[in-house]
């Protein structure tokens, strides 16, 4: 199909299309002429994927860039290329105002857990900075408070990760994984922003 | 206190104070001279509720002074009080590409579990748009899966609750719950991302 066509089907502009293939976010059509090339199925599916990581994960090009890199990754094991992109979406996540360092809450929490996380896993910096805001307010969290979270959190990813289709390419589950984490994180967030409202007309309505 | 000792304390700039003052989101001190005044505790903790609203919820300052303004109201209800913050505070969910509208499987699951959410609940068109991404990308949520997270959330809110210390002031427990939806939603999600981590090493490692 032509870029017209495909950015109909895709539903990205003419413009941004061209923007995404100069960023190397997409890859070149096949040439038909020097001014013309043609795009197929798989150009739709990319442009889909950077829209859902820009739209509902709202990654920065260059996040975007990065997490495409560790999809595309054609050495390295599958755990390899999820830590790159779960790295690449890390960037994505408030900083808390930039004081970061370890937390031993959070050490405690994962080793507790018997979690195998990276040391620069970004969920560490961003779980610290939250706590840190709490203490900061005087209202530093409980051990059971986060050990509830922690639970909680461990059911929903071992959920999550089970509906991974373990039979697709390695460019197939890492692109699952990546979806799930910023898509069904939204979910979450959603879900509990509605929850909270109605058990606060619960409570204090 | 002077603007410098203030600054100290809270951690905040002296010109990002004056830049609060100035935009009405934090109160005039005492003054004790034409170009003097005197700040108090209650300065402090309000600019550690602006940090926090800041950098971990990452809200613009037209939020911010929304949930403030929703915290300080000196009439209505605490649930009024608590729906005008929680519209302050949707309004930094990702709106998923502006393709608002009602979703039929959003209220579905609204309704399935009794929720009382108003119609213009932030969290509806939030659930919706990342519901839409998914379709997009040919992967739409299965019933099952929308449930589990529905429980989920319903849990997560019902414990959250809990913990609001219902003897407070209103504008207490409003504040309360502001903060607890702001930062606990980092927690949960640095938690999840964490624990996907460790189910990918699980599964894939």
């Amino acid at each position: 199909m032509r870029i017209s066509e495909l950015s109909a089907v895709s539903g990205v502009s003419t413009p941004t299309i061209k923007f995404y293939l100069r960023e190397g976010l997409l890859h070149a059509g096949e040439r038909t002429s020097a001014t013309q090339a043609v795009y197929d199925e798989t150009h739709v599916h990319r442009l889909r994927l950077i829209r859902v990581l820009r739209e509902v994960g709202e990654l920065s090009v260059d996040a975007i860039r990065d997490v495409l890199v560790a999809v595309d990754a054609e050495t390295g094991t599958v755990h390899q290329m999820l830590e790159a992109a779960s790295r690449a979406l890390g960037k994505t996540l408030p900083s808390g105002g930039g004081e970061g360092g370890a937390d031993p809450r959070v050490e405690s929490v994962i080793a507790s857990r018997g979690w195998v996380v990276g040391p620069d896993a970004p969920g560490r910096a961003h779980l610290a900075s939250a706590l840190r805001a709490l203490d900061r307010l005087g209202a530093p969290v409980g051990e059971e408070t986060l050990a509830y979270y922690a639970d909680t959190a461990d059911h929903v990813a071992a959920v999550e990760l089970s509906f991974i289709d373990g039979t697709a390419s390695r460019s197939g589950i890492v692109e699952q994984v990546v979806v799930g984490t910023v898509v069904f994180e939204q979910v979450l967030v959603a879900m509990r922003r509605l929850a909270e409202e109605h058990h606060s007309a619960l409570r204090f309505g």
